[in-house]
C-alpha cells in the first residue's frame, strides 16, 4: 500500500472545527488519509518521513480537500466561446443544439477529456457531469472513459428529455431507461469505484410528468442521485405554472423527485415556500454563479439558503456558459456576487465559501462520510495550491488567498484516492498538449461543417 | 534601434474597425509599432524575419494591446486578505488605516513592487496608482521607484485628504501641494517618459471644498489628470447632500473638477442627470467591478454609460478590496456582472469589454493618440496570451477566450515601449521569488506588531 506524506504546508482541514494548521501534514496510506496534524518534532517526524514512499514538500502552499464540481456538461468544451451574448433560448437553438448534433463519438471523448483535465487542474477531484446528448451510442462511454483515464472521480447524470425540445435530442422514455440500465451495468463503480451513474432528467420544461415520476421511482429503486436543472430562469417558472399550476419546486415534489439524494441545479427563482420544501427534504442546491451571470439567468438566494440550513454545493456549469471550468474562480464569484447583490460585505466568509465547494459537494453526492474534508479515515482527495505567486503573496489568511487570489493555474498537485493525478501543475496520466492539439483540430472541422448554416461558427474575432 | 517581430499569433488590433487578424504579425521598431497585418507570403515575410533582432513566435497565442489598469492602490498588496468581510468604514478603521500607519518606507517599495509584477503578469502595461499614505517622506518615491524598475508604465495620482478622516492620514493643504510640486519635479516623465504624476484628492468626504477647488486649479495649471473616488457607496451620496445639498457629481462639477482629464473612480450611485454631466464634460468613469462586489458597494450603470457615449475604463482597485490585481479577471467580472444585473445576456460583448480595458483606459489617460490599440505609430505596449491551455482551448473566438477563459497566469509576454518586461510568464527586470520572500517576511513582522491591538492581524485561517 503506497504511502504519501504531504508536509510543511498550511492544512485547511475543513473538519467540524474548521481547523487550519500552519506547518501541518497529511499522511496517506493507499486511498485513505491516515493522519492529519501539526508536524511533530523529533522522532515522530522522522518516522513519518521514513515511512512514506512519496514525500511532497508543501512549503508556501495550501493543502485543501479536493473541490467538488457539482454541475458541468463536459462536452461543451467544444462549444465554448462560439457566441457569448445570446439569451438562453437563442443560444440553445443556434449554438448548443447544432453543435451537439454535429459532434461525433470521438468528439465527445476528446471534449470530455479537455474538460476533465481542466477540472483537475483547477482543484476539482470530483465532478458531476450532466450529459444529455445521446445522438450516438458511444457518446456516454466517451465521456465516462475520459473520466476514468484522467484519474478524476466522477458521476455522470444521464440526462434526458422526452418532450419536443429539440426533436433530435429528445428520446422515448423506454429508450432513456434502457440506456440508463446499460450505463449502470457497465459503469457504476468502475475505475476502482471512482465512476458512478446518476439519474438526470434534464429540466422540467423538457420532461413530461410521467417521465419525471418514473425517474423518481428509478432513482429510488437503484439508490441513485437525481440531478436536474430547476428554476434557472423566470420563464421556467411560468412554464410549470401554466402546465400544472405549480411553481418549479412544487412540481419537483409532486412527482416524487424531492429527497436527500436530489440535486437542484441553479434554483435561482425560488419562493420562501420552495426554500422551505428544499430544507425539509434534505435536498441540495447546486449553485453555479458564473453561469447564472453569463446567461443573465438571475441570482440565487444563497445566503438565505445557508441561513435556513439548506445544503449548497458549487458548480462551474458547462463551459458553454462560463466558459471555463475554473473551480477556484467559482469561489471568488460566489463570495463577490452575493455581497453586492445584498449590499452586505459581511456575507459569505472565505471559509463558508470553501465549505460549499468541499463539504457541501460531498453531502450532495451522499459522500459526507468519506469526502469533503481532510480527516483520518476519509478518502485521500487532496489539492495543493501554490501561494508563492505575485498575485497571492504576501499571505495573511490562507482561506482568503484561496478564495480571492488563487486561480486554477495555481494548483500544483492533485491527489485522487491517494494517487497523484496532477504534479507540478501537469496531469500525470494524460498528455495535455496532444489532447489540446487533437481537440482544436476536431473543432476546426466542426466549424467548417456548421458555418454555412450557423454563421456564428464562422466568426473569428 | 531594436526591432522585434511578433508573428503567427491572432492579432486583436482594437483599431477603429476592431480588426482581428488570425496568423497576423506586429513589427516593432524601438518603442513604436511599425507594422501590423496579415503575415505576408514569400520575400516580404523573409525580410521581416531577417530585419528583426528578436523574433517571438506567437502560434496558438493572442496578441493584444496592453491592458490599462485605471485604478489601484499598489501598497495594499501588504494588506490583502487580512479580513474580507467587513463593511467599508470598519474595514478602513480596523485594517487599512492601522496597517497603513505601521508600514515603513521599505514596505511601500516592496508592496508596490509585488503589485507592479502582478499587474504586468496579468497583462497590464499601464497602471494608475492612487497613493494616499504619506506617513514617511519616502513612501511615494518607493512606489514610483518600483514602477520604474519593473518596466511598467504608470501614473501616480498623489492622493490626499485634508479633513479628519483618520487624523494621521490627513494633511494640510499646503503640505499636499508642496509634496505634489516635488513629485512633479522629480518624477514627471521619468524612466524614459513611462512615469507620470496626477492630482488625486482621495474622495469627497475626506476633502474640504477649498482643497477640491485648489486641486482643480492645480490640475489645470499643470495639465494633470485628476483622479478621485466618487459615488462609491450610498453613504457618500448622503454625505455631500448633507454638507452641500449636492449629489456627488454636482459637487465635483461645482468645484471645477469635472473635465476631459477627470477620472471618476467607481461612479456607482449616479443619477441620470449626473451621467449627463459626465457625458458633457468628457470625463471618464473608472469601473472596478470586483472591488464594488467585494465591498458590497453597488453596481455601476456601465451599459447605460456606454450607451450615452461616456468613456469607461476598467480597474482592479487596490488588492485590499479584490484581493488580487488580475486585469484579465476584471474583464470576465465586468461582462458577467452587468449581464446578470440587467437580466440581459446580450449586454457587453467580449470586444466591448476589451475595448474598455484598452482604448477606454488610453483615452482616460489622455493617451488615445499613442496607446490602446495595435496600430502603426503607436507605442509598442503589447501583451501575448497563451491560449493552448486546457481551460481555454479549443478556441472558437479569441476575444471570448481572452475575456472568459484566460487569467493572469496565461500571459506569456509583455512589452512596454517595445521592451520585453515579461517573457515566458516571468518578469525580466526583477527577481520575483526574492521580492515575494522579502515581502512575506516584512508582512509577518507587521502582523506581530499589530496583532495585539487589532486581532484580525493574528488570524491564521
Amino acid at each position: 500500500m503506497a504511502k504519501t506524506l504531504i508536509y510543511n504546508g498550511t492544512v485547511v482541514t475543513m473538519n467540524d472545527a474548521m481547523q487550519v494548521i500552519p506547518g501541518g501534514y497529511v499522511f496517506i496510506a493507499g486511498d485513505r488519509i491516515a493522519e492529519v496534524g501539526e508536524w511533530p518534532a523529533g522522532e515522530a517526524g522522522e518516522r513519518l518521513l521514513s515511512e512514506a514512499d512519496d514525500v511532497i514538500d508543501a512549503r508556501g502552499k495550501a493543502v485543501i480537500p479536493g473541490l467538488i464540481n457539482g454541475h458541468t456538461h463536459l462536452f461543451q468544451t467544444f462549444i465554448r466561446g462560439v457566441s457569448d451574448d445570446l439569451p438562453l433560448a437563442q443560444w440553445l437553438r443556434q449554438i448548443i443544439w447544432p453543435a451537439s448534433l454535429a459532434m461525433e463519438e470521438e468528439d465527445f471523448y476528446l471534449a470530455a477529456m479537455i474538460g476533465c483535465i481542466e477540472n483537475l487542474k483547477s482543484g476539482a477531484t470530483f465532478i458531476m457531469d450532466h450529459h444529455y446528448v445521446h445522438t450516438h451510442p458511444g457518446n456516454d462511454d466517451g465521456v465516462l472513459r475520459a473520466m476514468a483515464e484522467c484519474g478524476i472521480r466522477g458521476v455522470m447524470a444521464r440526462g434526458g428529455v422526452d418532450l419536443s425540445y429539440e426533436p433530435r435530442l429528445s428520446e422515448s422514455i423506454p429508450r432513456i431507461f434502457a440506456n440508463t440500465d446499460r450505463l449502470l451495468d457497465q459503469w457504476q463503480g468502475a475505475a476502482e469505484g471512482r465512476i458512478g451513474i446518476a439519474m438526470g432528467p434534464l429540466n422540467l420544461y423538457g420532461c413530461s410528468e410521467p417521465f419525471l415520476k418514473l425517474s423518481a421511482k428509478y432513482s429510488e429503486k437503484n439508490g441513485l442521485i437525481t440531478h436536474i436543472h430547476v428554476a434557472e430562469t423566470r420563464e421556467q417558472i411560468d412554464n410549470t405554472l401554466q402546465r400544472f399550476g405549480l411553481r418549479n419546486l412544487e412540481l419537483v415534489e409532486a412527482v416524487g423527485l424531492l429527497g436527500p439524494m436530489t440535486q437542484i441545479v441553479h434554483g435561482v427563482w425560488l419562493s420562501d415556500d420552495e426554500l422551505e420544501l428544499i430544507k425539509r427534504s434534505g435536498a441540495t442546491v447546486v449553485h453555479c454563479p458564473v453561469s447564472n451571470m453569463y446567461l443573465a439567468s438571475g441570482i440565487a438566494r444563497v445566503p438565505e439558503m445557508l441561513e435556513r440550513g439548506i445544503n449548497v454545493a458549487l458548480g462551474t456549469d458547462g463551459p458553454g456558459s462560463n466558459n471555463c471550468q475554473d473551480n477556484l474562480e467559482v469561489l471568488k464569484f460566489t463570495a463577490c456576487l452575493h455581497k453586492v447583490n445584498q449590499l452586505d460585505a459581511t456575507l459569505l466568509s472565505p471559509m463558508e465559501v470553501i465549505r460549499m465547494g468541499t463539504r457541501g459537494g460531498a453531502q450532495a453526492m451522499g459522500r459526507g462520510h468519506d469526502l469533503g474534508s481532510l480527516e483520518p479515515g476519509k478518502k485521500a482527495d487532496v489539492v495543493i495550491v501554490d501561494l508563492q505567486k505575485p498575485h497571492i503573496a504576501p499571505v495573511h489568511r490562507v482561506s482568503s488567498a484561496i478564495v480571492y487570489n488563487a486561480n486554477g493555474n495555481d494548483v500544483d498537485t492533485v491527489l485522487v484516492d491517494g494517487r497523484a493525478v496532477v504534479r507540478q501543475g501537469k496531469c500525470t496520466l494524460v498528455d495535455e498538449e496532444e489532447t489540446i492539439r487533437r481537440a482544436q483540430s476536431r473543432v476546426d472541422a466542426l466549424r467548417s461543417k456548421l458555418s454555412a448554416a450557423y454563421p456564428a461558427f464562422g466568426a473569428v474575432e
